[in-house]
């Protein structure tokens, strides 16, 4: 029976969806239910990982520090895992969380194309003895055999797997078959996939990955992440038994952390609204939103005509100044 | 560039998430919004078919007869279209419907083993000059070619095109793709797909219907349906157009019809909780439900073990007498 190994992000890229406000208490619930019921990897962070915990990025309610203190105590057999983002986290970050907080993973995540500034926290995290992932974030905006060399310099930074990621959920099952197909064959180690549901399809693209040949997928409870979240964590569980696959998940047991101790927690229901479709359909940024409704309501234009146009000119996060340009070339246009 | 004709079922299989509440102005107004947006076939019934309102089924805050001929006034383009079930509705309510409500084509339901009980109703609307629709319920209980046999027969009786409908959620893309496929090779018409949300795969299941051959497929305004609802319309006109097939659909239209006048009829958010998921993990009808929990209740059991065991004896509507058996025989194992 074909092992898939499931990675639970709900503490991490779950926390932008109820505005970083986990608690020490929601914690030490959510990790040892995951724990409990066999999640490999249980990554804790700010959404925008380590240290993003900022203006920029939202403050958090509870530190890391804490938040992560709280789940090693309650933590019996899964890796406690950080997200950081070089330029947002250090390597300072990563050997304090892993000296003082028992972290024992880290995925590195840059945009798709810019690999090699993973390199230093990579190999410090090898140096630590730590399990480190490659992680590649907004797969949509390049080719799979660019995605592929990429791949290739995280693997040679040393990472143990590399996780590819849909982060506007815009990718369709069949680009998610290429690409994780070509990634697959350009390395030597195992590959995941992180899905959003944007598009309805973070269930449908995760099997879509998994018939591919990753091996590690990416789940949330409840499906609580950015936008329209990430693939249902316990309805991954059902399905992953269904296709008769061994993902050493207790489907009953993450169904009630789900109901039990997320459900209450959560600010509004994980469903796809126009702005998570927007942001699905044109492949942009969520972060670009806010900007988005200024600069239309600034030109009398949709948001959603600028959200398309930003997608085809291909934006990506530090851009944002340039929306207004884009809004007032369309308001000529019209 | 392919065609996929989209069906919307909005206004029927949307009728069981809102207790069957649609008034006469939500009616007029979706249906606007749909036939502006392109929609080719308009579905308006009971949750479960014409004549369903009934105190076995619950009943309609508005008959059917005033919401088709509200609809009716407003559509240009589409096919106003109703579900029938044998036994449930007659020959004599088609005819009604169609002579005073303006109503062109009829989907005849049946279990999917069942199709012989369709022959009458599907004659009696090719008679009418109607379009007559093979719809063959819980797909999930058959096997592939046992389904293209019962198509076939639908298509002997005069069918425009078969439907195809995973009533449970309960199916995997593998399993989508490989019935269409089959029912595709036998029958010379069209074939068509209705998905439920409850593993989290409407828009994948969809999309793996629409690649092994199915030319019709169903959605919803906000994914409204029966449990954790069906494929999401307004999504699905986005990422058809993402795809490059030629669905007819005007994107933002629908978006507006879903947020502005769905999203405030709705009772609850369109998710996929515990109960939902059971339902599609097990296979089994959702009006087992309530008899479930009574059963687990008297037998101290879980409602999600008795469920389970429903769907491996392969229980259907009808059964429910039997689930107190289920439950006495599990609580001896025990």
């Amino acid at each position: 029976m074909k092992k898939i190994h499931v990675v639970d992000t709900t503490l991490r890229d779950g926390s932008h969806a109820i505005g970083h406000s986990f608690s020490v208490e929601d914690v030490t619930k959510i990790a040892q239910g995951l724990d409990a019921s066999g999640v490999e990897l249980i990554e804790i962070s700010h959404g925008d990982g380590i240290n993003g915990s900022s203006y920029n990025y939202g403050f958090m309610k509870s530190s890391e520090m804490e938040l992560l203190k709280a789940a090693s105590k309650v933590i019996r057999n899964a890796k406690l895992t950080v997200l950081l983002l070089p330029g947002i986290g250090t390597v300072e970050d990563l050997k304090y969380v892993h000296e003082h907080c028992g972290v024992t993973a880290v995925r590195v995540a840059t945009h798709v194309s810019e690999a090699d500034i993973s390199k230093q926290h990579i190999e410090a995290a090898k140096e630590l003895g730590m399990t480190a992932v490659g992680f590649l974030m907004l797969a949509h905006m390049s080719t799979p055999s660019e995605i592929a060399e990429q791949a290739k310099l995280m693997e040679s930074y040393g990472a143990d797997y590399i996780n590819i990621a849909d982060s506007a959920g815009h990718l369709l099952p069949e680009n998610v078959s290429e690409i994780i197909k070509t990634v697959c064959s350009a390395v030597s180690i195992p590959v995941g996939f992180h899905a959003h549901n944007n598009l309805a399809l973070a269930m449908g693209n995760t099997l879509a990955a998994i018939e591919a040949g990753a091996t590690y997928v990416d789940g949330t409870l409840c499906g609580l992440g950015a936008g329209a979240g990430n693939t249902q964590l316990e309805v991954l569980a059902g399905v992953l038994d269904l296709k008769g696959l061994d993902s050493g998940l207790d489907f009953y047991g993450l169904m009630d952390v789900a109901k039990d101790v997320v459900t209450p927690i959560m600010k509004r229901p994980q469903i796809i609204d126009e702005d998570s479709l927007m942001v699905g359909y044109a492949g942009v940024y969520s972060s670009f939103f806010l900007h988005v409704k200024r600069a239309a309501e600034k030109f009398q234009l949709e948001s959603r005509d600028i959200l398309v146009e930003l997608g085809k000119r291909k934006m990506v996060g530090g851009q944002e100044d340039m929306i207004i340009d884009v809004a007032y070339q369309l308001s000529q246009k019209k």
